[in-house]
């Protein structure tokens, strides 16, 4: 391709809304441009790296037996109604009505497709094991849409799923596709980390396991073992029991005390005006879980953990309580909530009941209690792990390690469903002895064009982006240093045709430019191949220096086809 | 692959709900299946063939200088209302809004979306020409959606834009379309025929061309000249201007005459009441255009073409009057409209001006005049050309030639926009000059599922599909008469290796099937080349047979792997 036909407006500056350094230097490769928030076009470098990830998708998708189909978008709320998911998703589901005035949803996921056409056409043992897969656009209303692809609201998913007749199937198609994962994350050059996680809008009663792109940037912590294998999503994470188990009591103890230090709400604030340690501080929340009211206490150095407290309430839908209603439940201004004289339930974790004589807001403006004790001054509706793990918590599947925490971006995620959907959507089969059994079932995502912002976010440098090798939109640069040199011009277009001959996807910059322009833009794009014709081109000698690496080489022209065919083992 | 574990459920019998045979036959044959009205999954064996019909749809547009991108579903409405189509598009627009209440639209086609990226990005002639295109999701709420994949709500489109500095670029990105579309049909194994076509919804000032697939089935109508090239949608076909040219009245006339045919109201039952030519009677019809009602009077043997009559009255919308609207101009029952006494303006087809002593409703229900002549016995508004071509007419191009009318699929369309879309968005470049012009554009479509459909409708017999070689799911069909023949099975397998080695498509159909269905299945799912290995198969003989061909062959099989590699030209 020549440079100088290429759709691909590169930009001196990142457009200021971008905030991540990967939307940063995609915009500014020319890949992509926002159409609206979270919705993006993907202009034609950004089509060709998307491509070559479904390619490899494919490929491995194939080889661990996966078919490949195509569902639609439209999926009709009939079917979301009859799992359940219709109402629960919430606003991330995009609705719709057509001129009929039927609903139908966009699909975020196709499980509920998918089951459907599977007990319409899957009767008998014979025809299971299955695993079909689709890459498709997806569609989530997401709140806040960030992060240029990472968090779209318009997205490209692979989406597969398995169909088996018992769970020892199930884990051989979970296995396989777990295996696959690795293949595919690898050969897209991210380094990622499978971790356990909570199964979220999804469900599934077998567990779940994510892919996580080691990223600063990344919207989910990982909290991973120092010693053992363990890793898991923060919101999943768990931590030695043992270090959480409450005391028997404190015979110092000494009766409560109010306390009067004005405006003091949060708890770094109150760390500093009593001088006292943020873990001996009884941090209260209230939430409405499935609309009914309750306290929750933490330690004042922990955070909740909201998937932990739902599970614990068996809530479905839970937020923390807005302002009018946590001054209506406390009579106190936000910020002086405490389990004294609460008339709902208080939730506290292990941690926090621990604390023999803490500090806890008075349910009174400006006021505090010291020397509460959970279980002496309020009662204890419910004890449990209600808090996010922090570092330096004893892992809990090991005796030695301990837990630190990463970001990661979520890339994959792999699910044993079980019968989440077939049991309820009656997807059956008959097996060997004329038994009615539920389809055992798996799910496995990947993000495709999320994956893009996590390969951007773990190789650029300075100057721009560094593309692994089997995903870049190019495979070389071939750049004359001067249009206007006949000579160059003429090895530079020996080199296209060779090269392309070669196999190889060859872009050549024949824009007459400045040399300056030209080793911006290519350091910005970053084909992981560039060959420089300059002035010794006419001696038959050109430089070749690897997108990665800081020196250039010394080259003879005539070596160059043979030089990159190797780098892509070709 | 083997046909075990391929998920294509194959059917005996169509479901009653499908009335084309393409529909029927990829239902049968486990392409498809229909998620609602409209809206349809594409199965493992569909999804091969849509790959296929991509693939050749990207080599031939990158061929023609096309560069892939990839847009939103998701459109925000705000640029389809400074399109002004927002409104005009009508309920087949699929509209929704987001969690933030802002409106989109689900793209049927992205004219309005890379009119704005253009108008962003381009700046200099220097940019320009380019041409971008996209293989991606439309969305169209059909009427009726029907006939499966041939008029669906959800379907895949190949949609491409050229962008030129002047009309002469036009032109020649038309071309290049225009041959890529030639190709790309030749290797579908389509028979098409390029038609001038009306511009619809789409528009544009330059003309446009649709390719349509010869099939009995198709909702198109084309007439083409027995003599020259011409050919055109009937909607916008021409003919020959002089057989219509009205006459200068005639010596015999003699006054109105009111006649009492009782309860005659349509065109054959007055032919019949009155033994009268259709040829002699003024059918009388009313619109509403813009809302404003017309009365359009054509010969009783043609019909009234409303793209004309759109043109001529210079009117967004045109409707047929409904029956209270009719009751109310005419005073009478609907069926005995006639131009006298009307107070509507009465445009009148040349055609029909040419009846010098004619029958017309008299407004008056059970009555009718003879003896009627145009522009005697009422005024004519506007005279023009108002009707469709019909069979016989002259060509319009040429003198010799006569119009033959066809039924055609519309697979692809192209147009030369213009400045349609780019002058009311604003997107303009910079010319040598520094003088500011709106691009030039043009776009250029193929209905890559409808595509699937022409294929069948084109290429099947009573038994089943008959895939063109390009596109058919699978190249070879191996088929052991026995699964339970250890011999044959050892034959089938080494011959799967061997062809599969050779870089072939194999099936191979390893079910303990009886062979009556084995061989139903086959010719049901039209795999270009079928190899049977039977009872001869310890002695090296297999047989061949090509799905378009009666006979068999007997071969050797060791002769099978070059035999297929020749069909296919590996």
């Amino acid at each position: 391709m020549r440079q100088s036909q290429l759709f691909m407006p590169t930009l001196r500056e990142a457009p200021s809304e971008a905030d991540a350094i990967s939307h940063q230097l995609m915009l500014r490769a020319g890949l992509i441009r926002q159409l609206a928030a979270g919705i993006y076009i993907y202009l034609p470098s950004g089509r060709r790296v998307l491509r070559k990830l479904e390619a490899i998708i494919r490929e491995e998708m194939d080889k661990a037996g996966g078919q490949e189909v195509f569902m639609p978008a439209m999926q009709p709320a009939d079917l979301w109604r009859q799992s359940g998911r219709y109402d629960k998703y919430g606003p991330e589901l995009v609705r719709l009505k057509d001129r009929h005035d039927r609903e139908f949803a966009l699909g975020p996921t196709h499980e509920e497709v998918i089951t459907d056409l599977m007990r319409s056409e899957v009767s008998s043992y014979r025809q299971l094991p299955v695993t079909l897969y689709q890459i498709q656009t997806k569609f989530r209303d997401e709140k806040r849409p960030r992060y240029g692809l990472l968090r779209g609201r318009e997205f490209m998913m692979k989406d597969a799923y398995s169909f088996d007749a018992d769970w020892e199937g199930l884990d051989r198609s979970y296995q396989r596709m777990y295996e696959a994962y690795h293949r595919i994350f690898a050969r897209f050059g991210l380094n990622v980390r499978p971790v356990e996680a909570d199964a979220g809008t999804i469900g599934g009663e077998g567990g779940t396991h994510e892919f996580m792109a080691l990223a600063d940037i990344g919207e989910d912590t990982i909290a991973a073992c120092t010693h053992c294998q363990y890793a898991a999503n923060l919101e999943k994470a768990g931590y030695r029991a043992a270090d959480d188990v409450p005391n028997e009591g404190d015979s110092n103890y000494s009766g409560l005390e109010k306390l009067h230090p004005p405006k003091v709400r949060k708890i770094d604030e109150l760390v500093q005006a009593l001088n006292f340690p943020a873990d001996q501080i009884l941090k209260t929340l209230l939430f409405l879980a499935d609309g009914k009211p309750v306290a929750v206490i933490v330690r004042g150095d922990h955070e909740v953990n909201e998937i932990k407290l739902a599970s614990l309430l068996r809530a479905d839908e839970l937020e923390l309580a807005d302002q009018e209603t946590t001054e209506r439940l406390t009579g106190a201004a936000v910020g002086f909530a405490g389990p004294i004289g609460l008339s709902i339930p208080v939730l506290v974790d292990n941690a926090a009941a621990r604390i023999s004589s803490g500090v806890a807001g008075a349910n009174e403006t400006d006021y505090h209690f010291k020397h509460v004790r959970p279980g002496v001054h309020f009662e204890i509706a419910q004890l449990g792990d209600l808090r996010n793990a922090v570092p330096g918590d004893g892992c809990p599947k090991c005796a030695e390690g301990q837990l630190r925490m990463f970001r990661g971006i979520e890339v994959g995620q792999v699910f044993k469903l079980g019968t989440k959907y077939s049991a309820v959507m009656k997807a059956a089969y008959l097996d060997a002895e004329g038994q009615e059994k539920p389809v055992i079932m798996g799910c496995y995502g990947i993000g495709i064009s999320r994956v893009m912002s996590a390969v951007v976010e773990q190789h650029h440098d300075e100057q721009g982006i560094r593309w692994p090798l089997e995903i870049a939109p190019y495979q070389v640069h071939v750049v004359p240093v001067s249009a206007k040199d006949e000579q160059q011009m003429k090895v530079a277009e020996e080199l296209y045709a060779e090269l392309s001959a070669a196999g190889l996807e060859v872009l050549v910059d024949d824009r007459d430019e400045r040399p300056g322009v030209k080793f911006k833009d290519s350091d910005l794009i970053g084909i992981p191949v560039r060959i420089v014709v300059g002035r010794q081109a006419a001696g038959g000698v050109v430089e070749l220096k690897y997108r990665n690496e800081k020196e250039a080489l010394q080259v003879k022209s005539e070596d160059i086809v043979s030089l990159v065919k190797g780098v892509y083992r070709l």
